[in-house]
């Protein structure tokens, strides 16, 4: 029905007949002449109707937005006057000979024009029609090269496509799972995975080598902008592979996608320790596009006469910190009480500051409520430190080392956007020495998952100081974003049961989650290391999409509902019966 | 860890030093010197330690199966005596210089070597060792290479991968789904799709043009040999193409994997309407390398005073059909018998035949039980049109049509079999003009599905007469399995509205469940036509394996359980309640 795709359109078709079909993006009768921009995936084309082909305009004339329509005609050079350099076919325009309307459109229930107008929930309601808008149809097919680039990548290095079970058993990410009840076992339920971390584990205990995977994970968590129900992972796993070679093998992927796609060169990743990042940025997925970094001064403040400092600085668990914003003396105390309450959002239970309103006016040029407990030999050792010139803001944090971190961080990222700090476009790195374990509330948890192996010891050697022991895991970040993360995994069975020990996993609780986990690991399990990444944010990050919703065809709303199918919904009764199961609580209105 | 894969070690290796990793396969210790066959994803290679290298020949020596180790050494040809034409490597071994085991196998809890000894149970509990059996993994190796030679040319014909969701409403196709308890709404369900037949077709709405995606379907139906709960479809859609043209491009596609995996030409595809396919074969699906066809008499004998055959030869809905086995003279008394039993299966009530014993002899070379109904004329008759010759049996079927053609038609397969007259390996083809519905207890149902378009006729001449209907759809068919089939889907609301009448769905029902499909059908549809193949039975009859199970990594029993995971399993309580269902009945022992 088509010679040509109408975005495809350009000078090089000059004088030919082309046969497109597309929808109506605009009709205009101008002067007598009707102008009809016509879309199709690849983009639009504008066909004129002259009266002269009366029968042709008479058709062409009654056409409304979002018409489906076959047209044929002659590719003609614009007059440079109406040449439109925004318009990919902006330089041509077809002649109309033909038209035929192939299906009309009722008026439209939402704005194509004016899409912010519509709700998020119309949006989704009608998501066949906010589809048809370019920006939405360009990300979806952007989506779609992405994945195949990514194919290809892994085609060719010798990675194997393997699907693993959707109904499966709950698994161990710790969040909540989605669950399928079983009509064969009534009572019993499948889980629907949360990653094929297990399933992937086993392919290379079967000595499959290279595996990967673009597969539909699922968590049932509440859902914040930039989370759906059901999300995209690109799954990865090796055996006999390094770390070292894990991490140089994704990163030549990643590279070689935003070249494909984006003719980007993203460079050498460099590498930092989570302890660096911490430290600098107090974060584990800094930012480096931005360049403030924070600045340790514990040893500075430990003497000072005042306990904000005093008691972080002397305290084991404690940090003291200082972040200089350039320029940042311009700050009002208005300004200053907002970064206050923004800092208390991450836990900071104040904001110390100081303004070096001249630095050549020695202890008279600087301005700041704390000045009062610092000798000006300890000023100067901040202004050293930290760099401080006139004009700029040092703000302070003091408190649990964590605190400071998540607060200062926060702080960090935040100035850097108001002071328009950002440097480069793509600021790609890893993140790794990850510490093993974490302590919540006295007990252990994985800081990556239970399967990750330490770095260099023994099981006894983990057993005996698992605070300090660091895992072999490396995550990807781009732009103070997770790209995805991975790890050597533990490929012995006393080093797992050491892990669950710590985790106060019980043998028996152990046995009945991972038995069949500690029973493979005995058979021979090869040296094995993988990662994944989360497809959806890269997909974000790369076509610059504001919400992860932006890059699915068919997301959920923030209430995982999905207002086009009315999803979910009441089930049959019968249904219910043979599923051995009862619905005791039903929601009453949509929350 | 490894220069090379196994496998792949062949005598342009020679004199080289490789290092492998793999697992011990077998090692002997033949007069002295330990042979080890060592195995990787890609193959064996054999590997000898001479006791001269005393430290590696006594590591070698406590090799046992499935150790995980890494070998270092020379390539050296085998001598011209040991050179084993069986085996990829067979001309080669290495001369083993180092030995490392990395991980040792405790005894395996099933046998490598005669996995017939396995129960399938045992193989899906120790899946990841039935897996290294070279067999298993070269079907999964297989199946990744098809679906990146498939992704590859959909691609490359600017099909568009999207993703459609899976938690989802219930979906039209008529097995039973899998639900999905939602937690927000409490009392509400999800159910996974059984297909995304619905979301494919709002994705041509969007304007997408070109879709595709290789994804899992769910159907919750009491499983067979072939039947899995949860299985994977190459899913296609398109717009402003005609079945013609989707038929050619799909073709295309198959051929081109047939040609890529396992170097055959497929050669074009014949068609054959549904009408003649059931005539010739009893069938929809015929496997065209079976030359037995099915012969119709009803005109014949429809005057003879025998009430099996002129009772069915005048009713308009039955049907009497002869089946001609070259040489099925052979058949003793009890083999016909079992023939007869057979055609039971199917609904015939008996099975007559006629064995020409002689054909010059006239009416005296033929015997058969229901000669004394039959006039010489009507037997000369019978023999003509079948062609029957000195030596044959000819079967009849007499009865409703579709019995005859469901009984008749299986006859065939299995005389087929039995006589081994299977000829050619690859016999596709496609099946057209289905009929639109079918009629089952007075009720009209969709042969397709209820999105598929009538062929040629407008929607009051199809709510005229339903029955006279043909389709425009298409199956997919190689020897006599159903690849895929699909159709041009309805684009228009009313013509959408006529089928869900004709099936029986009040408008009420139909708005309820399908009201988004009609209200997207107002906007602008563009005509579309699709797809959808079953991946897993493509690499069934691709490798040749007997069992669905036996192309899934990891498949579930007939009883969808998984013993590997021992999922299902039951919930937690606190879950139960959050999403506000509980348990009622619970089964007591495993089905």
């Amino acid at each position: 029905m088509r010679s040509h795709y109408c975005g495809d359109i350009n000078t090089s078709h000059l004088g030919q007949e082309v046969t497109l079909v597309g929808w109506v993006n605009r009709s205009r009768d101008l002067g007598g002449v009707v102008f009809l921009d016509l879309r199709d995936r690849e983009g639009l084309v504008q066909v004129v109707y002259n009266p002269d082909l009366k029968d042709v305009f008479d058709i062409a004339s009654t056409l409304r937005s979002e018409f489906c329509v076959q047209v044929k005609g002659v590719v003609n050079a614009r007059p440079d006057s109406q040449v439109n350099s925004q318009m990919k076919t902006g330089a041509i325009e077809i002649l109309g000979t033909q038209l035929t309307v192939i299906n009309a459109s009722a008026p439209l229930p939402l704005s194509m024009d004016n899409y912010q107008n519509n709700s998020e929930e119309q949006r989704l309601k009608y998501r066949y029609l906010d589809l048809r808008r370019p920006e939405m149809a360009e990300r979806l097919i952007f989506r779609a090269k992405v994945t195949s680039s990514v194919r290809r990548f892994l085609d060719s290095n010798g990675f194997l496509d393997i699907e693993t079970p959707i109904l499966t058993k709950a698994t161990p990410e710790g969040a909540r799972d989605y669950l399928v009840p079983s009509r064969t076992y009534k009572g019993q339920f499948f889980a629907l995975p949360q990653s094929p971390q297990l399933f992937k584990q086993l392919l290379m205990m079967s000595g499959f080598d290279r595996y990967y995977q673009i597969v539909k994970c699922f968590r049932d968590e509440d859902l914040r902008a930039d989370r759906q129900p059901e999300f995209t992972q690109i799954d990865i796993e090796t055996s006999f592979m390094s770390a070292e070679q894990v991490m140089e093998k994704t990163e030549q992927m990643m590279r070689g996608l935003f070249q494909d796609l984006l003719n980007v060169d993203l460079g050498e990743f460099p590498r930092m320790t989570y302890a660096e990042a911490m430290k600098r940025y107090g974060s584990d997925k800094p930012d480096l596009r931005n360049p403030l970094e924070l600045v340790d001064i514990a040893d500075l403040v430990k003497d000072v006469e005042f306990a904000v400092f005093n008691g972080p600085a002397n305290d084991v668990e404690g940090r003291v910190a200082a972040l200089r914003i350039p320029a940042g003396a311009s700050l009002s105390r208005k300004q200053i009480d907002d970064y206050t309450k923004y800092a208390g959002i991450y836990g900071a239970k104040g904001l110390a500051w100081m303004k070096i309103n001249d630095l050549a006016a020695g202890i008279e040029g600087i301005q700041s409520p704390v000045l009062k407990f610092l000798t000006e030999s300890i000023v100067n050792d901040i202004i050293n430190r930290t760099g401080a010139q006139t004009g700029d803001i040092i703000l302070f944090g003091a408190d649990k080392a964590n605190v400071v971190a998540e607060a200062m961080g926060a702080l960090r990222i935040k100035a850097g956007e108001d002071f328009k700090l950002l440097e480069g476009q793509w600021r790609p790195m890893w993140v790794i020495d990850f510490p093993m374990f974490e302590k919540i509330n006295g007990g252990f948890h994985a800081v990556h998952h239970p399967f990750t192996a330490p770095r260099g010891i023994s099981a006894e050697q983990l057993a005996a100081d698992p605070a300090a022991a660091i895992s072999d895991a490396y995550d990807m970040v781009l732009n103070g974003c997770e790209l995805g993360g991975g790890s050597v995994r533990i490929h012995n069975a006393e080093m797992q049961s050491t892990v669950f020990g710590i985790l106060g996993i019980e043998a028996e609780e152990a046995q009945e989650k991972f038995g069949f986990l500690l029973e493979a690991l005995r058979y021979g399990t090869p040296p094995h290391a993988g990662l994944a990444f989360g497809l959806d944010r890269i997909i974000m990050l790369m076509t610059g999409a504001s919400s992860i919703r932006d890059v699915m065809a068919f997301p959920k709303t923030t209430t995982a509902a999905c207002p086009l199918t009315n999803a979910p919904g009441f089930a049959n009764p019968v249904q219910l019966a043979e599923l051995g199961i009862a619905v005791v609580e039903k929601v009453k209105t949509a929350e």
